[in-house]
């Protein structure tokens, strides 16, 4: 993540991972659900926030998942069922259910299919927010299966290009592939210039948006440097056409027809709940698994290796920085915004929930 | 493509479709290939020609690929073989072929499996340029299926972001689906911001590029627009890391891990030969698949007609100029650089051949 969009220094509080996913296993339980689908959500969030993906942690998603399950939007006790099946391939209606538990069994599904077939695929509508892709690619590793996963989601917010008119999600896809010694590579990315959540965070921390990131209210792309206007509407990633939002359109578009037209819920901009996309693919269908994780190492490495363009210290491949983020975070404690700790203070006291880092400002992790 | 990459309108030489196709045809012929394989790969050529993908047409790629058959580099007569297979996948061996004929031979392999089982993917090592990924993922669609193609293809030409030597291929991937009665959605992109291809047209027809679409030697994103230099080097889709050229690597890199690395090539940057990943959907595991095109309809139909951004006139789909140029060039016939008439006329001298277009210096579908 882009320095800007950290938590200032000044107002960390540093909590440790396993208090944090106590108390948000608290909080979905406290919701309604099942203690294993409370324990799932919760891994998701804090593998999100152990990873440096604040945007997809507990300070921007949990209040939102709450607030959902108050207003009934949002089923803590789904009956998710298998609406189509083929040997490679299944439908799942979510039961209106959190996309964070719902997204991992139905990966699971996928992830048998391929043990048995080489390939599979599951499909899921009726269901609430997947909470980041990336978790739900990574699923697979462990298996030695490559893992895909596509969400499109509302609100439709993403600018086509040449577009007055918002027609697209921010629509994630996340690739994920094991290596052996190396962290594993996992591209997770919003297919707008930058995600809805960023703009959130930017605006919390005051921080700056680049020139082709955001269009104002007449699809024009602001091509200055600027603080997030209250009006604007997302650009696909390459922000204006000579920089390849074409590209960025199309690939937004892509996840629209995997994730929804594919799922029944018609055209992406008119789909009711998200729909989403996960798929496997066992690697040993292809070439023998520990070749393809050596190779992976060396592809990885290759990378990490290549010599750096002026001013720049090195090379990242995608995972990596979020593999060495969460080393430090399991050893440091989390850095949260302290107006997140006075939200999970808050909840608490109208959960009736006691948590002991709520007594502490600040996690034994935080540094000196 | 932008303007500024067509053929001057002085330079042009009008060709109806049909005639180019039989010289082509009898260049491959020429070369020794299969009266299939010949005019499989004159299909591709042509198909693409007329879909104004210029860049991977007869004008830059066939001389290579007669220059690689002369050369010994390519096998007119291929042994394709599989060297691995599951229900829904297999990895085939191109025996040093084309892949502008092994690549369709292989998607139809991954339609067969999804067919059956609902989903297939086959992978190819061993083989040459596929010639552009788009064609190979539309030969999904008649059979009510989603088509995906990607390329690993060297030449190493495109740095990673923040490095100074290139470590991926221009790395293209293609994802098509049916509509009902819109032209179908055909994403055909490379995962750099600009083609190798078109460096190459730019230079021919004098066209500069875009600030971030290169960078120098040293690996400096140019942000200038200039005219292409002798020595640059490409740049990831995004350009820079603030444009989003970190997905536009991670792009890169996944074609790389699932066409090089996954067929048992190693490291994409290592590998020797192009490799290929091809996946058929079949639309009916997942929902019928006339309500899915009726859907489609929908979604691209609602995309054309979002409100225009201020100058411009219309927001179109990806696939859809392409679809809307081939119906011109079909009555038109196809414009081609008077330079690649004149390679024509000595490779037909060269190789004995006679064709009518020869003699005319405009096609008969040329505008008055």
């Amino acid at each position: 993540m882009l320095e800007r969009f950290k938590v200032p220094v000044e107002d960390r509080v540093y909590v440790p991972a396993e208090q944090m996913r106590e108390m948000t296993d608290a909080i979905f339980r406290g919701v309604g659900l099942s203690d294993d689908d409370a324990a799932l959500a919760a891994d998701v969030l804090i593998a999100n926030d152990l990873r440096g993906i604040e945007s997809h942690g507990v300070s921007n998603m949990l209040r939102s998942y709450v607030a959902g399950y108050r207003a009934g939007r949002l089923n803590p006790r789904p009956d998710v069922t298998t609406t189509r099946e083929t040997a490679t391939t299944a439908v799942l209606d979510g039961g209106g259910g959190l996309g964070l538990h719902v997204a991992p069994r139905a990966m699971d599904v996928a992830i048998e299919k391929a043990r048995e077939f080489g390939l599979g695929a599951v499909n899921v509508s009726n269901v609430g927010h997947m909470g980041g892709a990336g978790y739900h690619a990574l699923r697979a590793l462990p298996h030695d299966m490559i893992g895909v996963a596509m969400s499109a989601s509302g609100p439709v917010s993403v600018l086509p290009t040449f577009g007055a008119v918002p027609r697209l999600g921010t629509n994630p896809m996340a690739w994920a592939a094991p290596a052996e010694e190396m962290p594993p590579f996992l591209l997770d990315m919003g297919t707008s210039q930058v995600a809805q959540n960023k703009l959130r965070l930017a605006r919390r921390v005051g921080a700056q948006v680049e020139p082709g990131w955001i269009a104002g209210p007449a699809g024009d792309p602001i091509m200055e440097r600027i603080q997030v206007p209250d009006e604007c509407y997302l650009l696909p990633l390459g922000g204006t056409r000579e920089q390849g939002s074409h590209k960025g359109f199309g690939l937004g578009a892509i996840v629209d027809i995997m994730c929804s037209t594919l799922t029944g819920l018609g055209a992406g901009f008119l789909a009711l709940t998200p729909g989403f996309h996960l798929l496997a693919y066992r690697i040993d269908a292809f070439v023998d698994p520990s070749k393809f994780k050596r190779d992976m190492d060396g592809f990885l490495r290759g990378l990490i290796e290549t010599p750096p363009a002026p001013g720049h210290a090195r090379v990242v491949y995608p995972g990596l920085l979020e593999a060495e983020e969460e080393q430090v975070r399991l050893a440091e404690g989390i850095p949260y915004h302290t107006e997140v700790i006075e939200w999970f203070r808050t909840t608490a006291q109208e959960m009736d929930l006691r948590f002991e880092f709520l007594e502490a400002e600040a996690g034994e992790g935080a540094p000196a």
